[in-house]
């Protein structure tokens, strides 16, 4: 197990996650035992089912992902990914090195087939809901034929997931017009317009958070630095806000009214609610949480896990390829 | 003369600058003469130095940047330009259609020696100032050397009309180390190590508003969405507010205190200050402003003009250039 408040966070997220589900589910906590094993002994945690399975490596932030995989395999990473190929558990999470996470998950659980490659993607807010950008670094260029795959497993991912019947595909662009854009854009166009997923063309930037798509795609260069300047909005805001309260003591009092505002106003950026973000198009469920955590963001993190294999996004993956395959 | 609101907010704004330095320069209104001369004839703009020059024809919003430029060679972006370039004129300023005025201002005014691609930058607020983002749209793909030369000029820019010492340089990129990222940026890290440019490093998404450097680098597809994306953050509050502000005639107070306290936060994120951005890199001065241009977002870019051919910005531009070379 990882993340940056591991063990804690991530048994006492697990933990809830089968309280609130009377166990429906078992959790294998994949960690160094003697760890794991000092933080389960509470009391509170009898009756759950869980089991505890060695990893003694850790992989730390400092690990480059092609290290991580070659010189720590039996990290937790390495092993519950392997634990989930070889049956022993249906999904896979983590709020340890995402890098690692991403790569291992691909070279052990290998791709879904039609699937040239697996993406990870980032959760915006939207005007009209929540918008699934990707990809949003997993892959740095990217051929039209990946941006293509992008919109279907997005797509699905977004019609099972958030219950959105069709929902709308949009190609990250610098204009509406098809003429806009660079050649990979220009014939990323062409593929997601002759397919029978919901197109509704061009995007620019403004359109994210104005909710004009609920699936937007772009090669993993353009949406990690998306990704990385929406999360630093709340924190700017903050510092702003501290300025202006400095001024006097009524501007402290508007000011602390305004953050509260704002932080309901700002609900559904909540990284927590959505848990993390899956790596579609490997063959199996891995999601990938923010290394900061909260037990609650773990627990709808395996909650999602649960639903993932439920519904059986893969194989609806699969079968949306292999029609257009067909097509 | 052009933008959404033209002739009046252009002559209002023209007109405050002459009045704010005591008619310091003169300003040469293009457009239809007629237009702009019942617009000038109010009392309260005489004594003031300007002329009006004709131009009969308008390039709108619906036509392509080519296309303006082929067969509207009688619009007041043409006309203007080339009085600029003749040097009845110093400097362009216009709050027309954006592609037409830097097409058109690259192809009449041509390019500084040593400048392969001229570039139109965005500014950001940041926790520190402002930091300059170039190409905002000019350039979809770049070359390394393309991108070193948005560097120098920014960084001119920067150093002399925000009165920043030896500017910081940051290339946009998605991580810290060397070794990330597509080939472009990977070349461009090396070009920018080698410079004489403050370089320190690659920045990433969150680093923007955060103020980790005053002028950041990428290709203009990058550069673009990014600058869409933040245009559209401040409608997404308000959007949020009302949604909040709803439920109880409380929360309308609350959210009422809140918008003017965010207002006040967020001033220095008010394009009017900076009047609009300027093209970098033609053999001339030439600015766009915002098509919404209120009278004080005109007359700041009027005066941003004068004070980028007082400070001599191109010709700082190219001795850089020269000494690069020579180096």
């Amino acid at each position: 197990m990882g993340g940056d408040y591991a063990p804690h966070n991530v048994i006492a997220g697990a933990i809830d996650a089968l309280r609130e589900t009377n166990n429906r589910f078992e959790v294998l906590f994949v960690g160094p035992q003697s760890i794991v094993n000092a933080e389960l002994s509470p009391v509170q945690y009898n009756g759950f089912t869980y089991q505890v399975i060695d990893a003694s490596q850790v992989v730390d932030m400092h690990d480059s992902a092609i290290a991580a995989l070659k010189q720590k395999r039996n990290s937790s990473i390495t092993v519950g990914l392997a634990l989930h190929k070889e049956g022993r558990a249906d999904a896979f999470v983590s709020a340890g090195h995402s890098g690692a996470v991403m790569s291992t998950s691909t070279l052990i659980l290998g791709r879904i087939e039609g699937i040239g490659r697996p993406t990870i993607g980032a959760f915006f807010p939207s005007e009209r809901g929540v918008c699934l950008l990707l990809d949003a670094g997993a892959n740095v260029d990217c051929k039209p034929q990946h941006l293509y795959e992008f919109a279907v497993m997005g797509s699905i991912y977004t019609s099972e997931m958030f219950h959105v019947k069709n929902p709308t595909v949009g190609l990250l662009n610098i204009g509406e017009e098809e003429s806009k854009g660079n050649e990979v854009v220009k014939e990323a166009h062409k593929l997601l317009q002759q397919s029978n997923l919901n197109f509704i063309g061009n995007v620019e930037g403004r359109d994210i958070l104005q909710g004009k798509a609920h699936v937007v795609v772009c090669d993993g260069f353009v949406g990690n630095v998306m990704l990385k300047f929406g999360e630093s909005i709340p924190g700017f805001f903050k510092s702003r806000m501290k300025q202006v309260m400095k001024k006097s003591l009524l501007m402290k009092l508007v000011g602390a009214l305004t953050r509260s505002t704002l932080r309901a106003a700002l609900k559904s950026m909540d990284y927590e609610e959505y848990g993390g973000v899956p790596i579609l198009g490997v063959n199996g469920v891995s999601i990938i949480g923010h290394g900061k955590s909260t037990p609650k963001a773990i627990k709808n993190m395996v909650l999602k896990a649960e639903e993932m294999v439920q519904k059986k996004i893969n194989h609806h993956i699969q079968e949306a390829l292999a029609g257009a395959a067909h097509a």
